[in-house]
């Protein structure tokens, strides 16, 4: 019997419990172990929840417990989660945690501890939810060098932009949509302006580079700017946009950028809809690989986390190695890497070609006053010389 | 430094030597230790091959050798590889493998083998080529119940389909294609009648259910009743043709099919085109997942053969848990499921309504002679029943 405690009784703690609850059996088949929550740590009472007995106010009784092997930390934000979470690594405990605040600030420094006592840091959660994607990063795609790795990691962007592009409807209508029905916060700043899905493809580069990765380093923009005018521009090329984070390896080190991209429908992640997530993946011997799922949600997370428990019992007495150095990686600039550009401005045609050259036009009936078109591939500084040039610009999407 | 052997020296095997090469030394790094190739059976000789001085004629050699710790076996075929590969577990040698007809007939005394040792029989290639799904199925869906796996095990056919689909030409047109491009062998039995799909899903199906299954006890069907009329009408109703190779849980058990099925747009195996393959997964609390990749291929076939490979180097000592029973699964009745049937018929409306109640017609402009239409949901036992009724049918394809 393994005993494990909780930190934190939200969406994703109690998702625990239940998924231990509900595949209870099968879960101890797999694991080799009954798997049983002793302690549940919250500021808050849950009188008449089947756990009540569980919960405590505070951590101490939890760090302190001999019986307690592995601690799950589903408490979100970096304190008090990193220095709980490092005390119960310091004490042998193993952790799992869905917090991806945590992970990318301090995940290499909890995985050198995990390493030293030969116990173990898992945080599949913390990136793409359900999918299982951390795991086969580091356990099955060893035989690759990674050249690309490219995700829709946020579900509430995700959702919104497959909404505008099914109604044509605009940003803040579709926001205020995505609130109501409980997809978006209150303040959507982190999502809207891309700054979730920077924290998760911080950790993915991270993870690929072996290097730690700063996401205050990746350049990141949102979709706030996207309107239905951008979306009748992308049906018209047959394309749909959608909120990228993507690392590709440029002159032997990796580039980072989280922005909105428009897709064709030859590519994998073209297809992903609402609040789903996913993972493309180029390897230098693979080729293309692409893992699909649940991005959030109480149960599809809490599976995440409980695979990761899991893994630990199977591996009670192993460290599994995770290549993660806390030496910071330098990225490469991202405007060294060459995309084409969908521009739309306020300028005719000879403005434009003396700017950028060869360039494919759109057109779009309804759409008048303006000037759209698709440039040849080129690096972002190539790009903004050329912008530079032109008056009148209104919006640029790249072409992936 | 870990030697290996490698048992074959064909596709697969001189993939796994130069993806070795290629990536030597981040594989080296994932490892944890380098990885050298000491012996490679074939009984061929390959001069001016840089493997040449490696190439032996004798397994004795092999197995005898205590330095060699992990074998691959890429000879595929049941025999002689399975009195090979068991022999090297005998030894004390772990084995990965990609031969997934070996796999399906002997993987659970293979697995029993290795666990009895404390070394490991590893086979992710054996399914998908190179997506990661073996191992995620092991590792990362361990909170879960699997209510559903179902795949494009076959590049082979899946490209096929998609040429259909994309030309309006007929089966025997493409076949032709496929087979002057290399992707159809001479005699391309096996994968258009599904067997090749069979075996793979026999595989996940074990897995999954944790006891034998046999791939004979599953009902198959391939592609070559499907017709450029079939692709018309799937078209018509915005839909793909795809041959799947699909288990379900059904009363507590597992029921098993190969067969063609009508995907729409909205399910994530629909844009899955050419020779690539995808595994779809629903887990009772993660909900819907899906990996996608290269199903077959020298490279990244041997992408995922290495990675087993780095694996067994990680757990030298240690044998990975795969619950995969001699036991045999007595498979549910395929016919007790429901589905939706597109059937055409030469036939009247009156008897078809007669034979199969209310179901909704599907015309094309230019096919005449015939009614074609879509059942609502009902067991194969109901549609086989109702389709009795009925003179003239012509072809029925399910729908999911």
């Amino acid at each position: 019997m393994i005993k494990i405690a909780l930190l934190g009784y939200g969406t994703i703690g109690s998702g625990v419990a239940e998924v231990l609850d509900i595949n209870h059996d099968s879960i101890a088949k797999k694991a080799g172990e009954e798997i049983a929550v002793k302690y549940i740590l919250d500021l808050r009472d849950f009188p008449g929840d089947k756990n009540e007995n569980k919960i405590v106010h505070d951590y101490e009784i939890i760090v302190n417990d001999p019986e307690i092997s592995v601690v799950v930390e589903a408490m979100g934000g970096v304190e008090p989660a990193y220095t709980f979470v490092k005390r119960a690594l310091l004490a042998g405990k193993h952790v799992a945690t869905s917090n991806k605040a945590l992970v990318a600030k301090h995940g290499p420094k909890l995985l050198q501890i995990a390493r030293e006592r030969q116990i173990n840091f898992l945080f599949e959660a913390s990136v793409g939810g359900g999918i299982p994607i951390i795991r086969p990063l580091i356990s099955c795609l060893t035989a690759d060098v990674v050249e690309e790795i490219t995700g829709i990691l946020n579900g509430t962007t995700n959702y919104m932009m497959t909404k505008m592009s099914e109604e044509g409807s605009e940003f803040a209508d579709v926001l205020k949509d995505a609130q109501q029905k409980g997809y978006a916060e209150a303040d959507p700043t982190a999502d809207v302006e891309g700054h979730d899905a920077c924290r998760k493809i911080a950790i993915l580069t991270s993870l690929v580079a072996g290097s730690q990765v700063d996401f205050e380093d990746i350049h990141c923009e949102g979709i706030t700017k996207i309107s239905a005018a951008d979306i009748k521009y992308a049906k018209a090329m047959g394309k749909n946009i959608k909120l990228l984070a993507s690392s590709r390896m440029v002159d032997g080190g990796y580039s980072a950028i989280v922005a909105p991209f428009l897709l064709d429908d030859a590519h994998p992640l073209y297809n992903v809809h609402d609040v789903f997530n996913a993972v493309f993946v180029h390897g230098n011997v693979l080729g293309d690989a692409m893992f699909y799922g649940s991005g959030a949600g109480k149960l599809p997370t809490a599976s995440a986390v409980v695979a990761d428990i899991v893994d630990i019992v199977k591996h009670i007495d192993k460290n599994i190695v995770i290549f993660w150095d806390e030496k910071k990686l330098t990225l490469k600039d991202y405007k060294d890497v060459a995309y084409k550009f969908f521009v739309r401005a306020a300028a005719d045609k000879d403005a434009i070609e003396a700017a950028f050259g060869t360039v494919s036009y759109v057109e779009v009936p309804e759409i008048a006053g303006e000037t759209a078109f698709v440039t040849e591939p080129m690096s972002g500084k190539v790009y903004e010389e050329a912008a530079a040039k032109v008056s009148g610009m209104i919006n640029m999407i790249r072409v992936d």
